[in-house]
This record gives structure tokens, sequence and C-alpha cells, in this order.
């Protein structure tokens, strides 16, 4: 059965790899055209090409450290996570300025919104079919060589010991190893795009718009071109390794979860069979496997549509919910086949499974419903079509300060209702399946990540097509139906953004309680009291650091915003007939003070997430990493919900009075400058803040999960303990 | 012994009523502004009123359920506290009234800064001593009729039936009965008093300042008398109730705590002996009655002195220091008095204490620093005497935006260092003195909440004093001085708020363990485990929560603030010569617009943080409501500091760009109009959303302590599990 990963991951990224030919073969349009697109893709390509350095050294170290202090096995497996993660996030992002442009060009030649809906949808498949398939095809690379190959999924062949006399469960070091790697390309592309991506928009619309007067997408803006690279390399390659990571995640920490589920029943002789582990590991990769198939299915249905119905949007939701039904009934099937072979009652009772063969099913359907509905609530809270937004948009005619204020209680009082969709889910999966369950809900609702991403994706390139649309100055219809599409985008966005977080915490929370199994006693019961001090300092602080996380990116942003400004000023300053049309802007120079300001301001924030814990689990030991992790997932879910949400709505409310529904204002009315202002704070929450602390969690949760084998015996707080008694 | 807390209340409450005689036997100036004094002293009278009405309302139907359902020596408990907290707001908000006008006429008379700050500052310390003397008069009350009177302080002899049949351990429940009244006042002045005075001030702000373009306390405008009268209800009845909840919470806790230590040590024959218990009970009540005394010294102490230092906040946090550095050298006496006589061996194996005799004054002290440092890291982020908020002035440079974008930043990442403080007090008062030792801390920090209440009640008198100087058109000069002790208020306000969501949040944190320690089974250790589903789901809930309660509170006052612009508008349309100074505005109709805004917009709030823990803990069951109390009450630490921080370095940043230290900004530049809007969108995070969330936790957390002794038996969770399980 483990080949059907294989002929997923092959199927998915032989997909892949004909959309991306077929776009690419097609025509570009005019010379300007194509000089511009290519200008986005030379900037883009540059800054991963400075991201990666960074990223691949600080990862070359990290494999090092693993490598002495656990297992070579886990730092050759982060290699290899490293490698997938790397891949997917280049070819998306590299296939999105293909894209672009030939989306812009087919609005050019057919004028038919429906025609150019697919192109940007096939561009955007590329990147979530890449996300699907690299993920996949990593994980049977270890799954093979490490697990089978090497004999770790044996574990009755006992724990492993390293060269510095640790021992260690192998095949879960191994697991958490590829979830690290993942983790770490998805940070650095999630805070170094994230940075770059506003720090260019907002300094390019600061002088822009505020001091020089030009439309968005001038090209007499010099940092123009730079805000469209921002669009490639923080919206796809930052996005798509987050959900990679996310999605590799989940299946891990069920896989993880099941390995100690089988040692504490082997300690309690409950009666599990090694026959029942492999069951359990095998099942979330068979099950997203099918979800994978499942997905191309959906988006191939989309791309061979003969009619396409007016309203893009429509279509996009057709292909997810194809995507998100079929491989519920795919999982009904496999969960079947791998589970009824049981009797009920020995899987209540060993396994906890309430249900019986379908036990795991209802779990992940759960996950499956419940990311359906949280990118619902997402979009009632910021789509203008809703009451929130509008009422939003109207306060924007009681000035600035009231937008703010109000945008901000909009996203304050969003936070509940995906919370208690999780909560809910958490309780309802584990009722049915115990704490395999969690996982298998995690796992669910990025089971048809594939074709989330891949609406995701259609978003950015369907901005970078009108941008090229008013940068070569093509006729207004154009830009109309490229306008249609990019504010379908907006909307896919702030649903990507919530089904982001949403899957994020789950994930997160599936990792941490694979954290808490990984130094917990199996012979007890499994337990993080928070009433231990160490855990409730750690739950305090550990609250505290997604703000201050959020706090250093906000300013990051700002800081290199400001030397944008500061360039842009100059060429206005400097290069005479500029603001006349008549002079080109140089381009360049804004692209590369955005990649050094962006690549300089991620390190820290970046080397934050991965060293807190560590440093944490060393001197205070693992029940104040555990504090921490809770803590800090508790607050950044909030956060990152508050932010997306506030800034979406912030934006489309912006959108909404532009489009001259509210009477008394309009473009360029008092009203219309307040809602700006609204726009601009929230660009960087929702851009910026809310994606990386999706990553934040994960990352602080991985790293723990793999430094613990380590520090759960060998801390500084236990050290004193055993001295002063 | 037990003699000195009644002696203690007695002494404050004379001192507070000295204080009050000297203060209104002052006379008040000229006719004019004995006339607008009377006005405000109407307003806040007349809102006090309606406010107490909706309150008792509320208590009565409270103490009713609380009668039938727990004990009925809970619910005389619950009026004994609530008539206490009630008082001490009322006679506060009552001399602040008294006082504002006094200063001013103080300041006209005499010219003298030190003088003029010796009345405020009088003024103030009859809050500080009535939040003091009434807590403790209250818990003797409770003390010594249901403890001692009848009995209940022995333990020994078994729970108390009620006629439901339900039992209760008698003597906790009394004393959270105590505590719950006093929240249950604090909830309501919070909330009603938060809403009331921001409504007021935006109000007033948004048509003065923005449409009619005259200065702030201008006469001419109709809100500005209802705008004093919120500085009384908010600032002051507000925030004295709220910290004499923190006060009584942080005693009854630790009481409760030591309690079930008694018990769990019965059942463990750990050899806990019953006079043991007695110290235990009477080390936190002897603690702050010696801790009362040593501010009243402190206050004595300013008002004697006979050569004032020229900045006025070098005497207050004279009298502060003197307060806790007498309250720490009673405590070693007092710690050396009740522990001396057990064996240091015998401490540590009963009760955990590490150090001896000293142990639980260490822990009190540690709460002491903590409580002075937190308030001065509140400063260095909200004082534009230090680099954050003159960073955050001069990107009001670069317009609104930037400005909200860059108090968020700093607001945020204000939020470790507190939390860092919070987290070390916890181990570290743990370690010496076990989880009593961290209910000491919380108690250390509140015992010289006298002084800080006395400070910080002197701001809204001196805020006042300006206002009426300014009205009544006396001499510039006058309103210089006052101008100085306002700008004083500003700061001690910021270290206040520190100070009150700390205080609040280790009071919060000692009465969720006592709540823990009510419901857990005696015979196993005590456990809140955040593996279980049903405690994970309501810590994610819980986080939600307090985002939602905030968002509700920022559209309360919004809505509240929106009628009154509405009225004055009217009024400036309706009154002819209004704006020409000829005609004398309608200030009635505005302070009852907004009394009765605030009360209508206060109920829902106030009774989703009551009806929340009792609703969730009868259908999901006690570890659902731990789980939200944990969740809620570290969302809100975090909220509440970064409310607290970024809405006050708005305000001074405001302040800094007004006082033209920055070349090119000064009143009436751009970057002037960019302060104001930051300062707006800061006024009701700080004053309404942080606040409120200071008494949110506690009030979730006394209202969950009260009603787990039934929910704990009776919930439909365990309902339904025992009829399918």
């Amino acid at each position: 059965m483990i080949y059907l990963v294989i002929i997923a991951a092959v199927l998915a990224l032989g997909f892949a790899a004909f959309n991306f030919m077929t776009v690419k073969r097609m025509p570009e349009g005019t010379k300007e055209m194509a000089e511009i697109s290519g200008a986005i893709r030379i900037g883009a390509n540059a800054f991963i090409r400075y991201e990666y350095k960074v990223l691949y050294t600080v990862i070359a170290i990290v494999a090092v450290l693993m490598a002495v202090i656990t297992t070579w096995h886990a730092a050759v497996a982060l290699l290899i996570g490293s490698v997938m993660s790397g891949c997917a996030g280049f070819v998306g992002m590299k296939i999105a300025t293909y894209a672009n442009v030939r989306v812009t060009n087919r609005a050019r030649e057919t004028k038919d919104i429906g025609e150019t809906v697919k192109v940007a949808f096939r561009g955007g498949s590329v990147m979530g079919l890449c996300v699907g398939g690299c993920a996949l095809l990593g994980l049977f690379l270890v799954y093979v060589i490490f697990g089978i190959g090497m004999g770790q999924l044996d574990i009755t062949t006992a724990s492993y010991k390293n060269m510095l006399g640790l021992s260690f469960c192998p095949f879960t070091m191994t697991l958490s190893g590829y979830a690290l790697g993942c983790s770490l390309v998805a940070m650095f592309n999630r805070v170094g795009g994230g940075i770059y991506t506003k720090a260019a928009d907002m300094g390019a619309d600061l002088v822009g718009k505020t001091e020089a007067h030009i439309p968005e997408d001038d090209p007499r803006n010099p940092a123009t071109i730079a805000d469209n690279v921002g669009d490639n390399v923080g919206d796809v390659a930052g996005l798509g390794s987050d959900l990679l990571e996310s999605f590799v995640g989940a299946i891990s920490s069920g896989i993880i979860l099941a390995y100690h589920m089988f040692s504490k029943s082997l300690a309690e002789n409950t009666g599990m069979t090694n026959e029942m582990l492999k069951t359990l590991i095998l099942f979330p990769m068979i099950f997203v496997a099918l979800g994978l198939i499942a997905c191309c299915i959906g988006i191939a249905f989309l791309l061979l549509k003969k009619q396409m119905s007016k309203d893009p949007h429509k279509d996009l939701n057709g292909a997810t919910y194809i995507a998100a039904g079929m491989t519920l009934v795919f999982g009904v099937i496999v969960s079947y086949v791998m589970f009824h072979g049981y009797e009920a009652s020995a899987l209540n009772r060993i396994l906890g499974f309430k249900c019986g063969w379908i036990s795991t099913w209802i779990a992940a359907a759960i996950g499956v419903i419940a990311g359906v509905v949280i990118g619902m609530i997402a979009e009632y809270y910021t789509s203008a079509d809703f009451q929130p937004t509008r009422n939003l948009a109207q306060a924007s005619l009681e000035g600035a300060a009231l937008t703010i204020t109000q945008g901000m209680a909009l996203g304050m009082k969003s936070c509940m209702a995906p919370c208690v969709i999780l909560g809910v889910g958490i309780i309802v999966s584990y009722q049915v399946s115990g704490m395999y369950g969690v996982a298998m809900a995690a796992m669910g609702m990025l089971s048809f990540v594939t074709a989330t991403v891949s609406v995701d994706t259609y978003g950015p390139i369907s901005d970078n097509a009108g941008g090229i649309a008013e940068m070569s100055k093509l006729d207004p219809e154009v830009r109309k139906i490229t306008d249609t599409l990019d504010s379908v985008g907006n909307t896919t966005a702030a649903i990507g953004k919530g089904f982001a977080i949403g899957s994020g915490a789950l994930a997160a929370l599936a990792l941490m309680i694979s954290y808490l199994y990984s130094y917990n006693d199996f012979s007890t019961a499994l337990i993080l009291n928070l009433v231990e001090p160490m855990t409730l300092a750690g739950v305090i602080i550990g609250g505290a650091l997604p703000f201050l996380f959020s706090g250093m990116l906000i300013e990051a942003v700002a800081k290199a915003a400001r030397k944008m400004v500061d360039e842009v000023r100059r060429q206005f300053k400097e290069i005479p007939g500029i603001l006349e049309g008549k002079a080109k802007p140089d381009y360049k120079t804004c692209i590369e003070i955005s990649s050094k300001g962006a690549i300089a301001e991620m390190k820290i924030p970046s080397l934050l997430a991965i060293a807190v814990p560590v440093v944490c689990g060393f001197v205070l030991g693992p029940e104040f990493v555990g504090g921490i992790l809770i803590g800090s997932t508790i607050c950044s879910i909030m956060i990152a919900i508050y932010a997306g949400n506030a800034g979406g709505a912030w934006d489309n409310g912006k959108k909404y009075i532009e489009s001259g529904e509210i009477p008394g204002a309009g473009k360029g009315s008092e009203a219309h400058d307040a809602a700006v202002v609204g726009d601009t704070v929230g660009d960087p929450l929702k851009d910026t803040v809310g994606p990386c602390l999706d990553i934040f969690i994960k990352i602080m949760s991985t790293v723990s999960l793999v430094a613990v084998a380590v520090f759960a015996e060998h801390n500084l707080a236990d050290w004193f303990a055993r001295i002063f008694g």
C-alpha cells in the first residue's frame, strides 16, 4: 500500500510539470509586457537566491548540530525535508512569475473572464501540486530509506545510541528531523517574504500615492516592480512552504503519536500488535495520498471545464469542494480497508476508537469540515458582501481614528468563532478516536491542501497580472478583467489565511502533544500540568513571545519600508523627467534594497523562534518549554486571526468605498483617506504578522520535538535540583 | 492577633475620614469654580446612582441564587463584600469631586506646586485608605462572624449541607462569597466607568477639537463636564474597586489554599496541626494589616512634609517606597513571630517552606519587588523621557498610518518584560514556599495597595483640577501648575496600570489555583492537564474570550461616543451663540447621555464575564472551565499590557510633539494631527479595554471558584458520560 504514496506524489508532480510547461508555452503578449514580467522574474529570482543562501547556511549548521547531538539519520532527513520544501517554494514562485504576464495576455487576447481564470489557476495549481507532491515524495523517501531500509520501523529493536552516548527512538527522531527541515525553509520563506512584500508595498505607497499622487502600479514609481516581486516571494513561495510544513507536521505527528501509543501499550500490556502499529503509521500517509489524488481530480475538473460560470469565485470554490468531497469518499474506503479487520471492541480497548473502523475517518472528516467552516468565517468577517466590513467602511466617514478603532474591534471579535470550531473539533475528534484522532483531524484539514494552495496562489498571480496590465498601459477592458480576478483573489486570500492559521494551529497542537509524549514516561498518564509553576511561568512567558515576535516584525517592515521610501524619493529628485514618464526609473536598485532589507530584518525574528525553545529547554527543562509552547500557540492563534481579519476587512473596506457604494464617499474623499490609513495599518498585520505566526508556532513545536530528546535528560534546572536537593 | 486587622482597618478609615473632612473644609475659590465643580459632582453622583441601581439588582439576584444553590453564609458574605467595595468606590469618587476644585484653588492662592500636590494627594489618599480599610473591615467581619462566631474555621466539624442537599467546605465558601461580592462591584464600576469616561472623552474631542476647533476642556463644549465626570467615575471609582478586589482576591486565595493544604495533609497524615492551619490563615491577614499601617505612615509622611521637592513625582514615589519598605520590615517581624516556633525541617516537610520561618516573607517580598519593577517597566515604555515613546513621536512625522503601526509594535514588544518578571516571581516564590508562596507573592504585591491607589487617584483629581482652571478662565500660571501635576499624573497612571494588571494577574492565578484545589481530589496531586482535550479546548476558547470582550468594549465606547457626538452637534446647531461663549451649553443632557449610554452598553460584556464560566461549568464540567480560566488569563494579561502601554505611549507621544521637542512638528502640524489619531485610537484601549481586562480575569476566577462547588459534581458532560459511557 505504501506505493500509493509514491504513485500519488509522482502523479501530482507530473501534473505540475505538465501545467508548468503548458503555461510557459503560452505567449507573453507585447514586448513591453514581456519586459515588465522579465523584470519581476529577475527580481524574484535574485531575492530567492539571496534568501536561500542564508537559509541553507542555517540549515547546514542545524544539520551538523543535529548529527552530533541527536542522530545522523535525523540530519539527513532534515536535509531531505529542506530540499523538498525549498523546491516546492522555488518552483511555485517560478511559475507564478511566468504565469502573471500570460494571464494578462490571455485577458488581452480573449477578453473572456473564464479563460483568464483558467490560466491563473493553472499557474496556481503548479504551486499546489508541488506542495502535495514534494511533501509526499520526501515522506516516502524517509519512510523507505530509514523506516524500511534501515529497519527503524521496528520499534522493538530498541533505541539508537549516538556518538555522545544519548539514546533515541530512531524513526520518530528521523521523522521529526524531516518535519524540522520543512519548518526551517517555511520559517525563512514566510518571514523573509513577508517583510519583503510589505516593505516594498508600503514603500511604494507612502511615496507614490501620498507624496507624488500617482496611482498604484504606476510604471513611474520606481518601487512598483519590487512591489510585484513581493507578491511572488511572499504570497506564493511563503504560503506554499508554510502549508507544506503544516501538512508534513500533521502527518508526522500522527505517526509519532502512533509510535508512542504503541510503546505505552507495550508497557501496559493492552495487546497492541506490531501490525496494528503499522496500520496506524500507514493510515495518515495513505489518507493524504488519496487526498492528493482527489485534489488532482478537482484541479483537472476546473481546467477541463467548458462552461465557466460568471463568478470565478464559484469555479474556484467548486474545485476545492470537489477535492474535499472526494477526499472524504476515498477516506471512507481507506478506513474500511485498513481497520475493518479489527474487532470494534479491540479498537476501543487498545486504541480508544469508539466507533470501530470508521473512527479515524470521522476524526479526519471533522478536520475537513472544520477547515471549510473556518474559511467561511474568515470570508464573513473580511468580505464587503457582509455586514462587518460594510460597517467598517461606514466608520471611515468619521475619520481615521474611528476606522482603526472599528477595525480593531472587528478583528478582536472575529477570534471567537474559529476558536469555537477548533475547540469543538478537538473535543469531538478525541471522543471518537483519542489523541490519535486529534492528529487525524489536523491531517484531515490538510488533506486537500493542494486544492487550497492552488486557489490561494491564483490570487497573487492575478494581482501581478493586473499590475502588468496597468504598467504596460493596456486597454482598460483588460484591466477590468484582471481587477475582477484580483478582487476574487482578495476573498480567497482571506479564506486561505483563515485556513492557514486554523490548520497550522491544529498541526502545532498535534506536534505539541507529540512533544509531550516524547519526554513523558510511558508508564504514567500523559500530563502537562498547568499547576506546576515551571509550566505556569512558561505559559505566561510563552504568551508574550508571539507579541514580541509580532512587534519585531512590524518594526522590521517599517524599517525596510523607510529605506525604500528614501530610495524612491532620491530617484524622484535625481532622475529628471521620471514623473512625466519621460525617463525610466531604476527598478533594480529598489528591488535590491527590498531584498537586502528583508534578508537583514528576517534574521533576528527567525532565530528567536528557533533558539527560544532550545535555550529554554536546556536551562529550564521540558515542563517550562511545554508551557512556552501552549502559551505561544494560544496567543499566536488569536493574533493571527485578529491580524488576518482586521487587515482583510480594512483592505476590502477601502475597496468598498472606492466602489462608490457609500453615499458621500468615494475615491479622493476624506473617508477614502481614512480608509487608506486603515489599509496601510492592516497591510503588515495581514501579510506579515499573521502568516509568520502560522509558522512561528509550528517551528517552535518541531524544534522542541527534536531537542527534547536531549534536554529532557540534560538541563540546568535538573542539574541544580540534583545538587541542591 | 486578629485584632490587629480591625485596628489597622479603623486606623485607615479614621485617617480617611480625617483627610476627607480636611479637604472638604478647604475653600472652593471663585463662584464660577464652585459652579463647575458642583456640576461635575452632581453628574458623577447621578451616574453612580444609576449604576449602583443596576449593580445592586444584579447582586441581589446573585445573592439569592447563591443562598439557594450554595450556602446562605456565602450569600451574606457576598453582600458584605459588595457593600464594602461599593462604599470604597463611592467615598473615593465623592472626595475626588470635592478635591478637584480645591486643588485648583490652592494653586490659585499659593502658586506653589508642593502645596497643590499635597491637596491632590490628600484627596487621593481617601480613596487609597478606603480601599485598604474597607477590604480589611469586611474581611474581619466575615472572619469574626462566620469563622469564629459560627465555628466555620474548624475544618474538622466536617462539611455543611445546604437545602438542596449539596455539601460545602463552609469557610472557604463563605470567603469566596466575600471575594465575589467585591468582584461584582468592581466589574460594573470598571466596565460602566470605563465606557462612560471614554465615550464622553471621545465624543467631546471628535466634535470639539476636530469639527469646531476649540481646545480641550473648553467651557463652550457641552460634553466637557461629562468628560470631567468620566475621570471621576472611571479612573477613581473604577480603579479603586478593581484594586480592592485584587487585594481581597489575593488574601482569600491564600486562606483558601491554606485550607486545602490542611485537608490534603489530613488525608496524607503529614502531621499538619490545627494550630499550623490557623497560622497560615492568619498570616496574610496580619501581613496586609501591617502593610496598611505602613501605608498610613507613608501617606502621613508626605502630607506632613515641610520641604517638598521640585518634582512632584519624586514625592509621590517617596510615599510609595516608604510604604513598600515599611511593609517589608513589618513583614519580617510578623513572619518571625508567627513561624519561628516551628522547626525549619517541619515547615519544609509539611508545608514545603524551604527557608524556615522567613520563607513566606521571601515570597511576599518577591511580590513587592515585582510590583515595583513592573511599574517601572510600564513607565519606560510610556514616558517621553525614554526612547520608545520618543521614537513613536518621531514616527508621527510620517503620517497617521505609521504612527499607529509603530504604536502597535511598541505595545506588542512591551508585553515580554513584565511577563518575565511574573514568570520568575512565580517560579521563585514556589521554590521557596510552595503553592502558598505564589499566593503570598500576590498578597505581597498588593500589601501596599493603599499607597499605590492614593498615588493613582491623585492623577484624575489633578486632571479635573486643570479642567476647572481652564473652564473658569483662571490665570495661566494656575493652569501651568495644574498641568505639571497632570503630566505627573499621566506617568503615575501608566505605572498604576502596569501594577493593576500585574497584581490582577497574580491574584487571578492564585484564585485559579484555589479553584483547582476546590474540585480536585485531595488524595491525588493537583492537576490541570493540558493534554486533556476538554482542557485544551477550554484554553483555546478561553483565549478568544478576552479578544471578544475587548472588541465588544471598543464597540460599546464607539457607540456611546457617537450618541454624544450627535448631541454636541445638535447643541452647536440649536443653541445660538454657544460657540461665541454667549450662551451656556446644556451640560446636563450630555451627562445623561453618557450615563445612559454607559449603563446600556456595560450590561452585555459584564454579564458575559459572569455567565460564561458558570454556563460552561454546568455544560462541560470543571476541566473545561479550568482551561477557560488559564486561556483567558494569559490572553488578558497580554492585551491589557499591550493596550495600556500602546495607549500610554500614543498619549505621551502626542504630548511630546505638543511640547515642541521635535523639530518641524508642533501643535497644529501634520505630525500633530497624526499623533492625535494615535491618541484617539489609544484612548479606549488604555482606559477601557486594559482596565476592564484586569477585572475580567478576576471575576471569571471568583465566579468559577464559587460555582465549582456545585458544577464539579453536577454537569451535563458527566451526566452524558454516565449515561453513554
